[in-house]
């Protein structure tokens, strides 16, 4: 086996200049050439092909390398004021594919993670209902269940972003996201079981966290495809997602998505809660604030090249990459620019295209060193297409937290290195 | 509120009355009907709505709740003799959906675990190659990426019961196999960069792992939809699974999915290294062995009921659910049946149909309380239907430990508790 490594030089620049010589875009990458010495990586025996490594009792419930101890949700200290902090965000520069690992999925909490005892949860259906009724989590598990992938995105995610460009990195601009296959009950399902009288118009679920945070739900939407789900990526939701139950609502705002829900009350008109008031409104220049924004517009993020995820490798062939989703269906497109929008590409797609469900693009380029504005626009399936920052600026002005989809900028110097800025 | 709970009883007893009253058969699960006395559960506070939970700084990577302890990945220690031991098992029983979460993807070592460094690992591509290549993982990450969610299956799985029911659990009898989305490079584009000789028909993946597990894999199968992937639901793949790179081989049995992937060689004629001669091959009644039995067919199995999840909750509407997949495509049907196939129902597919990935089913009845015995059979998209184990039998004899895809059956008593069994 020794000969094939005469003349082989595994290092960045033979592959670079190999590269530079120009192949066919898309089926070139980043391999070393044969030249030079040979790389003792691959010539020589290395300490974990000498031995046993370590068996599989190890770990009954695996976790990451260490050497990926890196990748983690993070808060930033100074965002919030609570007692405790309340909202970290998924490191979405480190992931790739469609999927969010649940150890990894953003938290936003108003009153901390409640620790719930599932044997001691209830669930109750009230209100305008023929039959108020109380499940137990095993009187739930008898109703017939769906699977779905579904983003779960906060309202005020990239909300800092209102202000101009202020937080370096797609994890803290736009990582109040996660994406997971959720197993539950149609609420449908349970709400016929009570039977809701002819005056129910809306649906009220409460959290049994301190905060009990309540929204209110139109009747149409929880008839819809709404769940009260259990299972995330085919486990036990975890405690900071709402274990043992959750509300489910595709391509709404994540606060109407209650955790450790325990209860749903039918209505005939909204609540007006505290978080649907003086929170999760939007708040124009005029003073006045549009309520009942629930749906989630089409929105894109590039997340490698990134502030966390610089370009390491120097010149040649690229691989930039994103995640794009839309709370009213699915993505089938997404442009890129490396010019700050004077060329756009159509971005490669790859992974299963599900409604509200998070997308995944690529757009692979041979970089030349010079300085590059990336972004990239989200096009969805009813053929709205993400708008610029200011865009969203001239109609709402920038007294808003929420809801701000806007494209974002990442500027790429020569080093490589990226800043989030923003250009008029 | 407090008027709403006047006679509420959400007792088992309760609900299991208003259930045997009968209301349409998919729209009534197991709800508790308000009659009776109030549920100190849902009328008192509980402990946790009394005070802040943790903040998030607790858990910059979650774990389940401590109520879900008791989900994780089992051995059987007598199953293997290696001096560590060598397989676990999923948890099918207690998972739902179509995904694995990573934690608790089945492992299976020749060696242990390698504890690979990723910046020391390279990927060697030789043998019948224009250019000889070494790629670093920063190399690999310079190539095109693609995203799908396929099965993994060990070819020993059920392996234990040609002789018969053996393991009395799904996590046992079927646990070693996962399903996850994978990131990866399409190996086609690694094998086109070092260039194919016209005579190079087959490759041979070897891991990185003290036993350097190889297996042979013809060249049409390299060039369609293998991947050298590095991600597994979103994040680097772990440890157990080939961190920092494995193969990816859809469909084809797991041995071959060689993990701590390290080097490629590309020949004109198949290797027959150990675990494709003395393993991994089928030995039938006459003595002679079945080589390169590669892809995975056909087959399903009940996770709940199951001898880990037995029916708790009594009499009345009871889930019934199982997963299906198969080598060769999608599975667009599932029959089950309650009375050891005198009958069988189509059950209800829930969940993404996806090539080589596994699907979710349900089949809900009203249970009458009386013994049953549960069987799925799988239907995949080229018309295969699962067979019996004695079909398989009659054909493959008794000698076999791979590949066995039969119908499992487990008899469920009138308490509820499920056994492993065969019907003749």
């Amino acid at each position: 086996m020794t000969e094939i490594f005469k003349g082989m030089k595994p290092s960045r620049r033979a592959f670079l200049r190999g590269a530079a010589a120009g192949a066919g875009a898309l089926a070139v990458g980043g391999a070393a050439k044969a030249q030079g010495a040979p790389d003792p990586a691959i010539t020589e025996l290395q300490p974990w092909m000498q031995g046993l490594g370590a068996g599989v009792d190890a770990a009954p419930y695996g976790t990451p390398s260490p050497y990926e101890a890196h990748v983690v949700r993070r808060n930033v200290e100074w965002l919030t004021a609570d007692t405790v902090s309340s909202v970290n965000f998924t490191p979405l520069h480190e992931l790739d594919g469609i999927l969010t690992p649940n150890g990894l999925c953003f938290e936003r909490h108003h009153a901390g993670v409640a620790e719930v005892d599932p044997a001691k949860h209830r669930i109750m259906i009230n209100g305008l209902v023929d039959t108020p009724l109380v499940f137990t989590m095993a009187d739930l598990m008898r109703f017939p269940r769906e699977n779905h992938v579904y983003f779960l995105e906060c309202a005020a995610n990239s909300g800092m972003e209102w202000a101009g460009a202020q937080l370096n990195g797609c994890q803290f601009t736009h990582g109040m996201i996660h994406n997971v296959m959720y197993t539950g009950v149609p609420l449908r399902l349970l709400l016929e079981e009570a039977g809701v009288k002819t005056n129910g118009k809306w649906v009220m679920p409460e959290g049994a966290d301190a905060a009990a945070m309540t929204r209110s739900i139109p009747i149409e939407k929880a008839m819809d495809d709404c769940l009260v789900a259990f299972k995330m990526n085919g486990e036990m939701l975890r405690p900071e997602q709402g274990y043992p139950v959750r509300l489910v609502v595709p391509g709404w705002e994540g606060n109407m998505w209650v955790k450790w829900l325990r209860r749903i009350e039918v209505g005939d008109e909204p609540w007006h809660h505290r978080e649907e008031t003086s929170k999760y409104t939007d708040l124009f220049e005029n003073g006045k604030a549009r309520r009942f924004t629930w749906e989630m517009d089409a929105k894109s993020v590039i997340t490698s090249p990134s502030p966390q995820a610089p370009i390491l490798h120097g010149r040649g062939h690229t691989v930039v990459t994103g995640v794009a989703w839309s709370g009213r269906g699915t993505i089938p497109r997404v442009d890129v620019t490396i010019d700050g929008g004077k060329t756009w590409h159509q971005a490669r797609m790859s992974g299963p295209s599900l409604e509200k469900s998070m997308h995944r693009f690529y757009y692979e380029f041979d970089w030349d060193g010079s300085p590059l504005l990336l972004q990239s626009r989200a096009h969805d399936s009813t053929g709205y297409v993400q708008p610029t920052k200011n865009e969203l600026r001239a109609i709402r002005g920038e007294n808003s937290i929420y809801h701000n989809n806007g494209i974002q900028t990442w500027y790429v110097n020569e080093r490589g290195e990226a800043e989030n800025v923003e250009i008029s």
